[in-house]
């Protein structure tokens, strides 16, 4: 006999939603903030296990704290997993990565409120510091996970606050016995947000995530001399200020004239030193963010701008220090999954398109070990890591839905 | 009977010069903090009565907290006033306003020394937050002095850490109560180091200053949108961060153009929100600096720089508030000391040339109410602000006997 069909608990899941992000609020208007590994951090991590325990899910924390929540399948065999994170940056939206753990929930849902078990066995991960705003490398614990980081190296990262990982994670009580990379699933599925204004200025419902876009990330440190901003003349000058904004300048410059949908350039964090009004800038500290999704044009963009660093720092007479603070190379996701989805958004009449992700995901981690691709939804305005950031909740539902059917096709081939 | 030879007791003056600058004193090879009306503040002007006590002078605070050590003259009627500051910069060098009041007390103990008694009287001042890096406006000690600010509203200035500059007078205990403004001098003479490059790149000893450039002084904030780094079209984006680095090439391409010993422009501090390596900046602000020796120039620079902003701003789709924090026209000094401080050097045989002060000094208030001038030394490099700022002790001293001469020229005159 047919296996009674499955149908999603749409209002718990906004109500889900709600309550995660509830949790580390800020100010009204100015979201949330649950930083990984603060205590913020550890009350939403705390929330999720109860609502795994609550769908009688068996809960695992591994050494890095990546958190683990499995239903159980008839069949033995690796597991299909379904994950993204719960971390935040400063002033979050109340849906990034949490959206996607919560959908995995609400899948297994599904199978429980049938009173069905799926015929292998179904994870949801929540992934340690995704976003890698205290610690870097961001997507740290998809990619110890995946085995691109020891989990030393991990544990003895320190955060910007000077506090040290490992001791970050047994403070908030996630540091967990399992070994990194003991689940293997055998496909891993990731619902999210665009974070970008695709979807929403098309009009189209689904995005069907078929690649990523490599990413780099530099921190640069400029050495100027300190001097009086009145009695020095410009021409004996050895700004920082003005070198790193020569450098924030011919950055959109480069990617003003790039071709739509190829290198983006970002100077989100820098600082001055003394960063004082009437001295002039001894030091400046930046960070430029680089993403293309071709790998030679990424590469080519981080030459011009090294090219640039080093005629720079001639005219000005300073000196400048670059470090690469993380790299990804571009991702490809799963051809046959990324079908998958699509065919899953046609048979319900949902719009779509094949697409690239600009954002880094813990998708890109996961595909090192195992088929991976990622389904996405609109983000109004294509605005994320913001308070504003908002989806429709009958795209939300929607989306969760096509993930629905994505992994009951997954779990219907052996 | 003529009067015995004053002669300078140079050994000492330096002695005082090492010893203040050893009062908050950083990390070895760091220079010194003293910024207005902290301990180490505090600290510096115990030093500074207990060397004005042991002249044996009348020693005054008045309300702002200036400081003025009195050496009674034969005669009634206004005193001859030397005066600067002993304020500093973070990370400052031993001799910026140090100097000038130290040199003063040297003129002073000339006459205790020689057992003779000025004409009229000799006030050695110590003006109140000369620097301005902790209260705002910067030479508001001499400006409530001269009028130019009203008691009450400088007391309520609150300062970057948020304390009120009348309660952090108190807490130092140097809220005097002499009303600002009762000694009114009949001259003012400030013995400075250059700050600059002029002098000794030319290799000449004193400086004859006979007017100082405009100072304007501009907070600008710049709205814009937070968004995420790797999914925002470069054509979306509101980046107040770009925002600020375009403002900063563009007032480098202004006075880059701009005629030597003319308009200087400068952006010594910039901060960034969220100041994320991942998310576009929502918010910069920062400070422009501008100068020049000519009021027109000056107020064109503004207008161009105004100009530009609201055309960035349109451009890029943000909000920019821009907030006057300082502005003061260019000061011509009085042209019958210029002449005497050039007289003094030429008896010297010290080679001297006319000069424009880039920077500000207490001099230009008091210029509103005696007249003024100054006298400058050279500065290594040009070099101040900074642990490395540096003139050589026999400079030092040629520019204190030029100041003590100038001095008697005055006082001779009656």
């Amino acid at each position: 006999m047919p296996a009674p069909l499955l149908s999603l608990d749409a209002p718990l899941l906004l109500q889900q939603i709600d309550a995660l992000g509830r949790i580390g609020q800020d100010a009204p208007e100015s979201g949330r903030t649950r930083i990984a590994l603060t205590d913020a951090d550890r009350a939403g991590r705390d929330q999720l296990v109860k609502w795994m325990r609550a769908l009688d899910l068996d809960v695992q924390v591994d050494r890095i704290g990546n958190l683990f929540g499995t239903l159980p399948g008839r069949a033995d065999g690796p597991p299909l997993m379904i994950g993204s994170h719960i971390d935040t940056v400063r002033h979050a939206g109340a849906l990034d990565g949490c959206y996607g753990v919560l959908a995995g929930l609400a899948v297994q849902r599904a199978y429980r409120q049938a009173g069905q078990m799926p015929q292998r066995g179904i994870v949801v991960a929540a992934f340690t510091n995704e976003e890698g705003v205290r610690f870097q490398p961001d997507m740290m614990g998809s990619l110890v996970h995946a085995g691109g980081l020891a989990l030393q190296q991990a544990l003895d990262t320190v955060g910007t606050d000077g506090v040290r990982l490992g001791d970050a994670l047994a403070q908030i009580g996630y540091a967990g016995t399992l070994e990194p990379g003991t689940i293997r699933p055998q496909a891993y599925l990731e619902l999210h947000i665009e974070q970008g204004p695709v979807l929403e200025a098309e009009g189209t419902l689904i995005g069907v995530v078929e690649d990523l876009q490599g990413i780099s990330w530099q921190k640069v440190s400029v050495q100027g001399v300190a001097n009086h901003a009145g009695t020095t003349p410009t021409r004996l000058r050895h700004d920082a200020a003005y070198a790193a904004a020569a450098c924030i300048c011919f950055l959109r410059e480069q990617v003003a004239a790039a071709p739509p949908g190829t290198t983006l350039a970002t100077t989100g964090s820098l600082r001055l030193e003394p960063d004082l009004v009437n001295v002039i800038a001894r030091q400046a500290t930046f960070t430029v963010d680089l993403r293309d999704p071709d790998a030679q044009r990424l590469q080519a963009a981080e030459q011009r701008f090294a090219g640039f660093l080093e005629a720079l720092a001639l005219r000005e007479g300073v000196q400048i220090r670059t470090e690469q603070l993380v790299r990804f190379d571009p991702v490809v996701f799963d051809a046959t999954l990324a079908s998958r989805i699509e065919a899953a958004a046609a048979r319900r009449g949902l719009s779509h398109r094949r697409m690239t992700s600009g954002a880094g995901h813990d998708a890109q981690m996961i595909a090192r070990i195992a088929p991976a691709a990622m389904i996405f939804v609109p983000s109004r305005g294509g605005i994320s890591h913001n308070p504003r950031e908002h989806t429709d909740e009958t795209q939300l539902i929607q989306g969760a839905e096509v993930l629905l059917d994505v992994v009951q096709a997954c779990l219907a081939t052996p």
